[in-house]
């Protein structure tokens, strides 16, 4: 487990006796993990060597890039307490019940199938073994799956009952699932080394663990998360500046904002993770948000897009890494429905099914109220029904249409600087077009 | 398999006490309604005039047959603690997590989502109106919805989550939900009087709480449950009578059997219930099960064909009637894939699902081995692996077969007279396609 970035470590230095030792777990003074530990799944380094030794003994199987964003989930204890991929029982009580009882009795939420799935050829090279070698999508072997159950990948059934629909056209089920084999691996996993994707962005990719130390070392006494996976807007700034606004009305002294963009799989129309953290980073850089109160980090899980059962994730993997509230929004983890003109949830769906659903009552849900553009007030505000027509909706859609156009949004939308990071990924995209087109036209 | 409950009622006498008033709620000594208490939401009869009058003078909305046995579900207990239709949380509950938590924490299973549908001129109707008046299908006044809210029917997602696909030729979805309407209507339920179907079988059609007095009065000190939508043959009785053999084993001294089969809604290919009731019958009278230890009632509930998440409602609902045993066999509530050749759900699945679901931990469940016709033996008898080919499969479509053409199935497959029964259905049915067609080609 690497340790705490450097750049991060600005303010006030405390509890210096909790020097991350990588065996330990840790339990949160602000909200326990699910299953009352954080799940730690990464070989310790004296036991590497042999740890690699023996997967290469074993049978292999090959992981997507995909597949290794839920290795790293699972890895690091986000998922806690799943220690593998879903056997069966786990998979099915996902499926039906968006939850799991533990032996003791007690129910943790998990509302995603975390699963990985293996076609005829990869079952039949497994045959009787216990145990299987993890290979990585460029040929390195990452870890082991140990006590392995194989069971059938009913595709249809997956689909229907984590999205709600069966309609051609959802992302992860075009581009992850239909691709992928009939059969389902589980088993406890043991990844040999910390995952690593040296893209420039690991310093932001801190563990349930690390977050937890940071949260300490600040000393938190409330810690609300915000999963984004899209730019930051002063909308989104005035609810999380709002949100710490009410938390220190009810009596916190020292809430910290977890801003907390997701960081897996993307549809390919989303902006790149790459871009949202620059963008991110002007956001803090022009003060829009307070870098002394504010916690920047990559949320590794790819996305589904599965609406009200995606949320359940989503809070869930920040229960683990210390946050014990969580702003939830309309339509979250939403998208048009992919061939009829509407959305595909409810957009009021997703923070009723997270107030509720089992094993989140330790997590406190704040829902907010809908912020636009005021054309009066010229700046983003929550929107008031009153004078409805002073309201601008700028959707992710808008904001892109802008962006690309080369059109400023309305003054307030954005910061400046953070606008500008958008306007340059966007002219860069038409840019490579355009070299594209006249390849084809040339060619 | 739980040892003998310390609280298993004693063979005293039975309770005289309990004189049925129909408001006073009967809880078991085998096991407890869920939510502590049997809902009854028919009006007493002092107060029926009265409620027959204000219910005249609300907004009208129409049932069809099948709301008409979800009135009559719910009215009677079976789905307890559900007092309605449900109101968007219980629904948003029901669909994505099988369950209700309770205002107390704690928590019910609730599988299918029990809903009235309703359509835009009927919500129109209805306009801002607390309550409304429910109409038979016949036209007559049969209660009132209380404290009503209206929402949003997403029929795709409600399909997905339900069934787990999507694909037409659904039985349920086709007949009842394709064509209702877009919203749905939850409240509180108050029924004028008790759902009547004056078909001769009102006799066999015993609420939770009568069953309950029945098993009281019986001294039973283990009641195992029998869902069935299909004519017994004695495979089927051979598991119930195995089943009554080791609860005797276990200790129990009067295990009573509820032969359950299913009364409302079933697709049209399946056996109606007058016939399975008179076949029901034969069987009890041929001594293929004893009618000492047998008690033979009717399932008021529709058929979803949900497998997986339709086991647990049959499981939930003999919960209520008192059952503390339920039996559960090969592919529950299962059928064909309606547009691939295989079956829609896992064989295993149901009793998997049902093992874990939340909410029925209290319900013990009675895996069974498969039964098979043995050609050595020439009954039906457990399966035995190690001699494979000595069985034969005789399947409800297969046993169909062989009554439709006349043929007899091998002896020892059902009792003579049970078998006679379905000869006769199976001739007449021919007898009236023959008028039909001579009809069709005189026309």
């Amino acid at each position: 487990m690497s340790a705490i970035p450097s750049h991060k470590s600005s303010s006030s230095s405390s509890s210096s006796s909790s020097s991350s030792s990588s065996s330990s777990t840790i339990k949160s003074s602000l909200i326990e993990p699910d299953g009352g530990a954080l799940v730690d799944r990464v070989v310790p380094e004296s036991e590497r060597a042999a740890k690699a030794l023996k997967a290469e003994s074993l049978p292999k199987v090959g992981l997507t890039q995909i597949d290794l964003e839920w290795v790293h989930v699972i890895s690091e204890g986000w998922a806690s307490p799943l220690k593998g991929f879903m056997r069966e029982d786990e998979y099915l009580q996902s499926l039906h019940f968006n939850c799991i009882r533990m032996k003791d009795g007690t129910i943790v939420n998990m509302s995603l199938p975390i699963v990985l799935a293996i076609d005829d050829e990869a079952k039949e090279r497994i045959g009787a073994s216990q145990d299987v070698g993890l290979v990585g999508p460029t040929g390195d072997l990452v870890g082991i799956l140990r006590s392995i159950e194989i069971y059938k990948h009913n595709k249809e059934e997956r689909v229907a009952r984590t999205w709600g629909t069966t309609a051609p056209g959802l992302p992860y089920v075009e581009e992850v699932i239909t691709p992928a084999g009939n059969w389902l691996l589980g088993g406890d996993l043991e990844v040999l080394k910390p995952i690593k994707y040296n893209d420039g962005l690991d310093h932001y990719r801190l563990s349930p663990q690390q977050l937890r130390e940071e949260f300490d070392k600040r000393q938190a006494d409330a810690v609300f998360a915000f999963q984004l996976r899209n730019p930051v807007h002063n909308g989104h700034a005035l609810l999380m500046n709002d949100t710490r606004r009410r938390l220190l009305e009810m009596g916190y002294k020292n809430p910290i904002l977890l801003l907390h963009p997701l960081g897996g799989y993307t549809k390919a129309d989303d902006v790149p993770l790459d871009v949202r953290m620059e963008q991110h980073s002007k956001v803090l850089e022009d003060g829009v948000l307070d870098p002394e109160t504010t916690i920047v980090a990559i949320f590794p899980s790819p996305m589904h897009y599965a609406g009200p059962t995606e949320v359940q994730w989503h809070a869930k993997g920040r229960i683990n890494a210390g946050a014990n509230f969580y702003i939830v929004g309309r339509d979250p983890a939403g998208m048009g429905h992919p061939t009829e003109k509407r959305d595909l949830y409810d957009p009021d769906h997703g923070k009723k099914v997270l107030s509720m659903a089992p094993g989140l009552e330790k997590l406190n849900i704040l829902p907010f109220r809908v912020a636009a553009y005021d054309t009066v007030g010229k700046k983003m505000a929550f929107f008031d029904p009153s004078r409805a027509k002073d309201f601008l909706f700028i959707s992710g859609t808008k904001m892109r249409t802008y962006a690309r156009s080369g059109e400023n949004p309305p003054d307030g939308f954005m910061c400046p600087q953070g606008w500008n990071v958008l306007v340059r990924y966007y002219e860069s995209l038409q840019a490579e077009d355009a070299t594209q087109q006249s390849a084809v036209v040339s060619a």
